[in-house]
């Protein structure tokens, strides 16, 4: 139930993050509204496709589609709203972010991977929604530039398989991995950290 | 034999719009056969990958191939006359848009998807070489901007699926589908229709 | 054991030439990593999802990942030395071209498909790594405009096709292939040899 309710919640955090960047683009409406999929399923999509996983998951459960038909109605008729919610919505991009990681990484062990490459899948999970949005934006991805992002989903999916090594239930190694991702993003935006700059001048 | 030989239209039609828009690009020889083939399947390909039906349908039947590699070269000796022909070839993409659409919906349901998929599916195979024509060439797609051009298609695909729900043979259903894509776009045209402008002023 | 080797090399060669291509837009350091990634893996990854070979190649097997980690982590750190090694990484990323193209090939055969086929895989192969690397930077893909890079690919594969009809061992052929593929690259490159000019002026 919690975990339905969080995976939900991510859904439309990223969908509204979505409206907001096609909105700013000055896209039309079927633009916007694809931005916004893009944006929430897209990682999903990504990481199903790298696995496998066919249909992809949003196709077999409409549920990702009415959840986000439904975020993008009500962010464009309360578009001038959304700016006094600033705040939960990056905390709401900030919980998708923790749970779409982790969900990545189970997927990643059902299909039989290694550790490495259930990081990688996680990773995948919780950015490259982003990434296929900046794209069709026609912008540099905004993860490669300037935002921590993707290193908080790689440090909490390393947890998830640390703490699977303590004697501890799984379910505990999985809230512990969301736990990190969401700490260590929120960690990185209130102190503005970066990652270490690889040009010398 | 009317099917097959719509969908080679649609695919000529396709490809020889990806010709035009690589060569205002001014992009080489290779760069505009790729756009021609992007363009042409795409869409298609974009489909067969989300639902997995692979290898992807291109590769298994080498007429979509054979079609485009002749559309190119013939495009790309006859550039000049192609003007006279701007109406038949915007004839031809919409008589495409309309078929792979409903082609589309016919390969959700095949992979046993809902309704609502296999709407997005026709859309996506109808209008996605599109865009992935614009995003290699460097475009914010132009069907996010300022063409009605995935609407018809949403359309069209939702009218199939209420059709089917009269007593009537699918063969009609599917016909009425086709026709409702075509006519819609020939409208939003003619009528210079667009989407409703979301950004008040 | 010589296959491995080149393969290796291969993947190194365009996982420097991708951080050298992401430093000059001066990404962060996730951003230099996973272009660096896309360059090496990209084509070999789009290969495998449309021919359905899933989990894709990368994922099953970690030498990969490795390999282009510590490329990664060496061609940062010894950045200003890279430029004295231009002509070596050059012939890597030629030799890993060629490579890649067979690789498709065989992959290809392996599904069943035609020669035609067979072809245009190798070409995604070797040659796809950089589009999408050109589409996360924000560039038109450098093959589309001005280098002679999938052009020896196609006729390397070609080739192959050809000298498996003399009655030697398919891994003469094979061989036979991938120098072709780095003979012409080597010859368009010294005499600038370019594809021919489709705009008349």
């Amino acid at each position: 139930m919690f975990y339905i309710a969080i995976d939900i919640l991510g859904t439309i955090a990223f969908a509204i993050s979505g409206v907001l960047v096609a909105m700013e683009k000055r896209l039309d409406l079927f633009g916007v509204v694809i931005i916004a999929f893009v944006t929430s399923i897209g990682g999903g999509t990504l990481r199903d496709l790298l696995i496998g996983n066919t249909p992809v998951v949003w196709m077999r459960d409409s549920t990702y589609v009415i959840t986000i038909l439904v975020s993008v109605i009500l962010a464009i008729l309360f578009v001038k709203q959304l700016k006094y919610f600033r705040k939960s919505l990056f905390l709401f991009d900030t919980i998708g972010l923790g749970l779409f990681t982790l969900v990545g990484v189970e997927k990643g062990l059902e299909a039989g991977l290694l550790p490495v490459m259930c990081i990688a899948l996680g990773t995948i999970t919780a950015s490259f929604g982003g990434v296929i949005r900046d794209i069709l934006c026609n912008e540099i991805p905004v993860i490669f530039r300037k935002e921590i992002y993707a290193t908080p989903c790689i440090l909490g999916a390393l947890s998830f398989f640390l703490l699977e090594q303590l004697p501890i239930v799984d379910a505990y190694a999985f809230a512990g991995g969301i736990l990190v991702v969401i700490g260590l993003r929120l960690l990185a935006v209130k102190f503005d950290i970066r990652l270490p700059n690889i040009y010398r001048k």
